[in-house]
């Protein structure tokens, strides 16, 4: 069978990936005696009386819902709520498997914004967390920001964050390779999506400053008059400082790092060629990268990363999401703030020692065990110190629970 | 410990009864590469060409929502969608340990009819059936019968229907026992909420034409100007044929059959003197029904039964719904419709022979093993007869399958 044959099947065979299982069976009277009538009263009157123990006596507190309106769905693009389903379950599976978080697919039968917005706040009782998933720019940006204000648990937008959060991890692992200091270096980003956008605003907080965001129509800069939204012009206003124009080919000269999450052949020989010494590149794009390794690195590149699983540094979500939401979820976090994210990308890029760090390991494998445990334990802390927890619990307990939660790498 | 000491416990240790697990744990590379990316393309593409296929590849076909305002729950009333958590929890428990049907809690942070509609729309992709539970009357008429227009996948108001059901399953037994035929008795049921209105449309719709339905403020009629609502002047056009006006006491003379979905003690001994001889009652108030068995008995009822598992005769919903949406989902049916519900209710009756048959056995118990078989495979029949299944299975087939899932009755 070949890989797509096999995909079908075990998608057939199982009708989805996904089940609600009891915790609790119920195989006679005095089960459901407990589980439902009239036991179950119980913890309802305790959660009637005091709100916040519907995180003790239900599944909230381990529950996140993956909402997707199916309109960017992994390379496909916008094919609706129905055939997005397979890529929610198969996140929700993600979810579980690498961090014991229990999630559940919101495919909604809706593109409009308002009402995505107000049919989450509807769900809120039922979820510990939010995980936003595939949802076309710049929708995204905004449904984020309304929810991360107007609901009282954490919203997380994966295609943003969790792409961002692990490229930056494993470009602070590069700069060391490099000698770099990442105050110092210029950033060139190619892709102003959902994951561009996320990049840079998280390069900034983390202290970059020369930074130059490009998309199609080339570089984008404060008063640009075409091919502009809001989110880009809120971002003109704290990159590309000297407001250059002109494309991806002026911008990236002199560049210490491309960043890539766009299309295709984007970058080329030539304009890594035109790069500062030891240019680092990500090239995102799927299934085929802006430039590939090989070329890449012939034309001078030290770090090459992608987001494919066939060739070394993959930058893979799962390393990010599972922890960040575990460490969220068991401090009651109201909110995953800049600190948390920061937490999550020094966490990850921690795992890999300076004797390892070389150019082909930049950032960890997504099935390395140790890295959704220190994921969620720096979260988990940083969400402590930021006073966005409602929980106080020591960081090496949820190292130690996500341990034992994973399955990845565990035989069956 | 007591059982609401053990009932407190056991959702505490546990953090609520229900979990999401993954069909295809993902342990490793290959694992991922056919649960998430790039594998998990192939079902997307299939399900955008063909969305029928969504039922082949995703757990949409055996997923139900159990939907909640948190408005009536149990007999707790108003408690909001945080305190009704574990009890929509535990009905997805039960959908899962009596038919292997998977359910979640969807217990929404709005009462508004409007948004509550809404929101179920958005969230169809999800789900291959929608169970509406513990919604006040009369939203709940309202929310349903939109529901059904605007949903093409089934939609079922447990409280009405799944009472009904059974409350009309138990009533053709007792008929048998006292040689009354249905087409000719006379019945009053007390309490016009969703399972009042609904017993008495189902007992309509199995030829019952002698019916009066009482309130809290007497007997409903046609042009009633007090009390009333739009499902209340609709029933009062097929009840009532007299136009009776007056209280229960005056109602319930000359009866054969007493339903009470209302209050502790609205029945007395004396009511039941005055109905005909060899008076049926089903007293369901909870936890104290409306007349005590023991004391109806001595006043002459012949058979009596009520929502309590400590008495004979517990009309419990769990001998319906997880058999009806077992055989509606197996079928792929897009409604269920009254032939079904009927189906429901004389594949529950038929489990006692006739040899079985007595005074104090007129309703299954609740964790006969043979109920939620029979009841799927009856549904399924009905509803392919009646042209809303949307799959041809043959019914012992559903009938052998649904024994396999249930968990009920078995050991661990």
């Amino acid at each position: 069978m070949t890989l797509r044959e096999e995909a079908l099947h075990i998608h057939r065979i199982n009708k989805g990936k996904l089940e609600s299982t009891s915790k609790v069976p119920v195989r006679n009277a005095h089960d459901l005696s407990l589980a439902y009538s009239p036991g179950v009263a119980e913890p309802c009157k305790v959660i009637h009386d005091k709100p916040e123990t519907v995180y003790e006596f239900t599944m909230k507190g381990n529950m996140v819902a993956v909402v997707s309106d199916g309109t960017a769905v992994l390379g496909l693009g916008n094919i609706g709520p129905e055939a997005a389903l397979p890529v929610m379950e198969g996140k929700a599976v993600l979810f579980k498997s690498f961090a014991g978080v229990d999630a559940f697919p919101i495919c909604l039968n809706t593109t409009d914004v308002e009402k995505i917005i107000e049919t989450v706040k509807c769900l809120e009782p039922n979820f510990g967390g939010i995980n936003l998933e595939d949802i076309a720019a710049p929708n995204c940006f905004v449904i984020e920001e309304r929810l991360k204000k107007e609901a009282n648990i954490p919203v997380f937008h994966d295609d943003q964050h969790g792409t961002a959060i692990v490229t930056v991890a494993g470009l602070v692992n590069a700069l060391k390779l490099v000698g770099k200091k990442i105050t110092e270096i210029k950033v060139v980003a190619n892709g102003a999506g959902a994951a561009g956008i996320a990049i840079i605003k998280l390069l900034y907080s983390y202290g970059v400053r020369d930074i130059i965001l490009c998309d199609s129509k080339g570089a984008i800069y404060e008063g640009r008059s075409y091919g502009m939204n809001k989110v880009k012009a809120k971002v003109a206003k704290f990159t590309n400082r000297e407001d250059e124009q002109g494309d991806l080919v002026d911008a990236i000269k002199g560049a210490d790092v491309f960043i890539g999450v766009s299309v295709a052949g984007a970058l080329t020989e030539e304009m890594v060629r035109s790069m500062n010494p030891n240019p680092i590149i990500f090239a995102m794009a799927n299934p085929e990268p802006e430039i590939m390794p090989d070329i890449a690195k012939a034309a001078g590149a030290k770090v090459v990363g992608t987001g494919r699983s066939d060739f070394p540094n993959q930058v893979n979500n799962v390393l990010a999401f599972p922890g960040i939401f575990r460490g969220a979820l068991d401090v009651r976090a109201t909110h995953i703030n800049e600190k948390m994210k920061i937490a999550a990308v020094e966490a990850i890029a921690s795992l890999i020692s300076d004797d390892e760090l070389n150019a082909d390991y930049v950032i960890p494998a997504p099935f390395d065990p140790r890295v959704a445990p220190e994921v969620a334990a720096s979260v988990a802390k940083a969400a402590m110190e930021t006073g966005v927890a409602r929980l106080k619990i020591d960081p090496k307990e949820i190292k130690e629970k996500t341990r034992k939660l994973a399955i990845i790498g565990k035989s069956e």
